[in-house]
């Protein structure tokens, strides 16, 4: 049974955590998971997966929430972010999966939003999906295309706040610094009142690269791991706008560079920030839209939520390792799961 | 028999064209449409398709071509500029479709470049796919997702030197300033021997706002078009980076403003531009990369490759107009062509 | 006496202007000149100048506006546009000058500051100075540096709302298409209640570029001029935020393709947008900011405020040309102004 | 005597340093500082200074060389990024100062630069002058505005390669920790060829966030220091282009992180940087400009390269504090050393 670092009596930083200590503390925020894992033929291991974050309980399209995304390194084929960028909102689940499953999960996930509003695309715009991927090609066939619409589908159905977290979902083929990475979520609060939940989906790393972890040599070659990736999702219910989330999502980063990333040329990096502390309703009879009072940037309140960001994000990694099980793959590749032996330097370090 | 601006009489700007006229005079680049026109019931009338620009007549995986992207307006779903904005690379056909269909396409794309490409997946990285597109619900059953998988191999399968241009491929369904609008395409020769062509899908603005036209009031209301977009693919065989791309492309969207847009809200205005006067491997031994000498910034040849990305939009946009026929799609609706005699104005603007 | 583009009889665009067709029509922002004129040798002949655009009548710093900035082509100079990017506010007047004379702009304006506000420096932070320029070296003697920390200081005291046009203040040594260029403004009113005004300072592009007006050969050797720029301020008076302004600030280069501007490799063309329909105070009790209910970026009167930015921004251009006097220069050097007659053909252009 | 950190037996990273493990190991760069020490009455206490970073040994404006910005918090009012991001390359000294001297060194390194090439601003056009400051005002009295036209001078003609780090120059004043901060440096060696050399002036964070360094409460109210900053400057040989720099000057930030900088609001936090492998004429008869050969992204060398600024940034920042000497300033303020006592829990750590 894989703990997370905090149950393995580590911690992150000096903000508390929410509840759960997972991105589903910030209220109104679910995540789902679908896992395939499928042996076809001996060539065909399937293992991979989507995972879908929801923003809020309600629609998403007609109750748009205000986002930002931050590229760290854009070695990444994250779909979506155009508009983002532009409009400052996101209107559809953050979905995740692996490198080749953009397309289908991308479809997929635009047939539930036609169906949950049936104006989109007949009487009103267009639906802006985003959908962000890491590699999990070294354990995963990930040329069988194992992904369906389907599994979009099922995913955003099935989403919860209890969320699991390792090789699940998008997670499930993962490798992270050597080890078998995939989904690690963390919470923190700020200023007593808000809370900062991340959620990553980490694959990328070599063993050498982790902090205060001493080197084990691997029995494979690191060299055959594709280049990797981690996508970064910042969820708050801190009231914020685009730009001020930008902000945030910039901070993310730096949990990642903490665990001793070196943010390598194949290492898409990416990071998506939204808050639910209110929404941008689709229709309006108004020309007008009232935000309500915002965080003020200078406030430390403000400082406290970059912390938070900071913290969430780098548990978040650490407890993707802690809680990621041994998984076998294509070709008899193992992701090994991190001996928790390995981590007791980190006690010292702090 | 529908006509380019220049055989009816009218030219824009004072650079000589390339032979053909359109994107394809850059040596190598080919199109390919596949047009979509069913009824397959009386509310689901379909009228869209695909357009594939090839940038070269290779494997554009094996062999990239240095690209850049400018986002005017990015109220778009554009899939893959993550990547080229990181890389400074193309890696796929750049496919142009409509919104509800990025997903389709990006995996129908990605299928056929697997299929191409055995390494892909399996013992090299992954392939970023381009996807480009403009809303066509005006005319076009977009919820019917009429549009798959096939349609994008066929549409790269298919490409060819000799395009079409107007209600074709991806422009089947489209209209532009309340006139039907799709394909067009021009091309300019700049310093007596490079060429910069131009290829837009266009989809956007009202009768008002065209200039040099007369104003006939449409027999529909023009609130029911929904926003639009603008896809503007700018190719050119002369050697250019990255960076200089980028400012290749972001004078594309002059062309855009003199024929009157304005840029409205709901319309996403993208810019790819890509060279293929030379290509980067995939594979290399090597630890370094040479490029051939590239055109420097300050000569006047930058300024007239400038001018040309220029003109050649704003004729492509022109000739996307005079090309299209009219177009009926659904609820009865009907996208007329743009009739010859509003444009004599025009002439003596000039 | 030189004259207005209205006042000769032309209109660019179907919206109705302010009041005075000047930037001050947003009512509170004010423009001041210090126009340098001065033989101090036979080689140093000195034609260059200081504009101050002040965004409201009170104290910037304690009460900042909502602003951003859009770098069309970045050969430019300009001072203190990373704040104003991450922070989404101007504190300061937008101060113009020669791109020699950045630096010494930019001590006088922040003395300037120093003076107003006690705390600057001492028990606050620091004030972040925006200052434009464009190069005047073609009649202007830029190596004698004659502008001075204290003609910044005088241009920002003696701002005004009834503002010149034309060879005045940062536009008194200007080049605009082979023609004396230098300050233009005009205004428009959008969904009838607010204003958006534009500024400019033109010195860009060559004879032939200008669009609609025929070729008249100079008397001089137009390479000798030296690569342009243009400055382009956009105020309003309607509620919007930072993102938003962006969204304004990309319209006015519209604006700027439809005079005839190639972007030129050497053409710095820089947009600065702000709204003073709300401050953000410095100092606050709060850790929250209230701001005013917003215009919805989906409104048609978004869709007129855009277009009021390219009108205006179209409009100003032309105004600083029609405005500038004939100037000479340096080295026996003549910046001739635009000879009415040659607008004539503008008229039957719509 | 104070002491670089790898003196007192710590180290950052696994990479070998250069020769002087200091930026001008780069071959080429040189360092110059002027420092500004003066009590001009009771209130005025002067702390603050310039410092001049030389990309090459020979004239910059004449032989360009390649470059790159990244904002990772643009709460700072550095001078001359725009051009640096259109172009890709720097034509001056990188000049560092107090955030209130911005505009008078950018004057006074033009006016060094006109004397270096009269060509500019006569038959040639503009020279783009970078400027990076942070807030020294806790320690100097930064309203007397003591840095002069002459300092910025001074700064470029002492450059030379062995340098001096901690309290000096443009570091004179400044905090970073709660501890006195300044000027630091570093580099590395990657691929066993290339050098990769950082330079910073640290300026930011609290005591408490200084990672691996015990707590030990300040005599002083931290909430008095001013928000800080820190600019980055990295160095190298390596044939990079201005894309590839831009990803190189992002890893810096990943050494800022793991200092334990929670990118503060407040802090402006912003890398430059550069290769002098090569340069990029001014003048040239051809329209074509010759690059070498350039580093493949996706050679192991690339990452090494990321590798080095990383660690090269964090062991420049630790640096600057070792190197710094208790610096009292106005108000009777004290900027402690850091107590070198306090690094002994680091050596755990690793």
């Amino acid at each position: 049974m894989r703990q997370k670092l905090r149950d393995l009596g580590f911690s992150i930083g000096t903000l508390p955590t929410g509840k759960r200590n997972q991105i589903t503390d910030v209220s109104g925020v679910r995540v789902g998971h679908v896992t395939i894992r499928e042996e076809r033929d001996e060539r065909t291991v399937v293992r991979t997966g989507v995972t879908a974050v929801l923003p809020h309980g309600g629609n998403w399209f007609l109750e748009k929430v205000p986002a930002a995304c931050f590229v760290l390194n854009g070695f990444g084929k994250t779909a979506g972010l155009v508009q983002v960028e532009e409009l400052g909102t996101i209107e559809s689940p953050i979905m995740l999966t692996n490198t080749f499953s953009v397309g289908a999960v991308w479809q997929g996930t635009l047939e539930y939003m036609l169906a949950m509003t049936p104006e989109i695309g007949d009487t009103t715009g267009s639906a802006n999906i985003v959908v962000g991927e890491c590699n999990d090609s070294y354990l995963n066939a990930a040329r069988a295309l194992a992904v369906t619409k389907a599994h979009a589908k099922q995913a955003i159905a099935e989403a919860r706040v209890d969320m699991e977290e390792g090789a699940v979902g998008a997670g499930t083929g993962m490798m992270c610094f050597g080890w078998k990475g995939g989904v690690g979520s963390s919470s923190r609060i700020a200023g007593g009142m808000y809370t900062v939940g991340a959620l990553v989906v980490s694959n990328f790393g070599r063993r050498e690269e982790l902090r205060f972890v001493p080197y084990v040599p691997p029995a494979f070659d690191e060299r055959e791991v594709p280049p990797g990736s981690i996508m970064m999702i910042i969820a708050t219910d801190a009231p914020l706008d685009a730009r001020q989330l930008k902000r945030l999502a910039r901070r993310a980063t730096v949990g990642l560079g903490r665990t001793g990333s070196c943010v390598h040329h194949g290492s898409g990096d990416i990071v998506i920030a939204f808050s639910n502390a209110y929404t941008i309703p689709h229709f309006s009879d108004s020309a007008l839209q009232s935000v309500p009072p915002l965080i003020r940037d200078d406030a430390p309140l403000m400082n406290e939520l970059f912390q938070a960001a900071i913290e969430a994000t780098e548990e978040a990694i650490w407890n993707s390792l802690t809680m990621a099980e041994t998984t076998t793959g294509r070709n008899g590749r193992i992701g090994e799961a991190i001996p928790y032996a390995l981590l007791e330097r980190m006690k010292r370090a702090w």
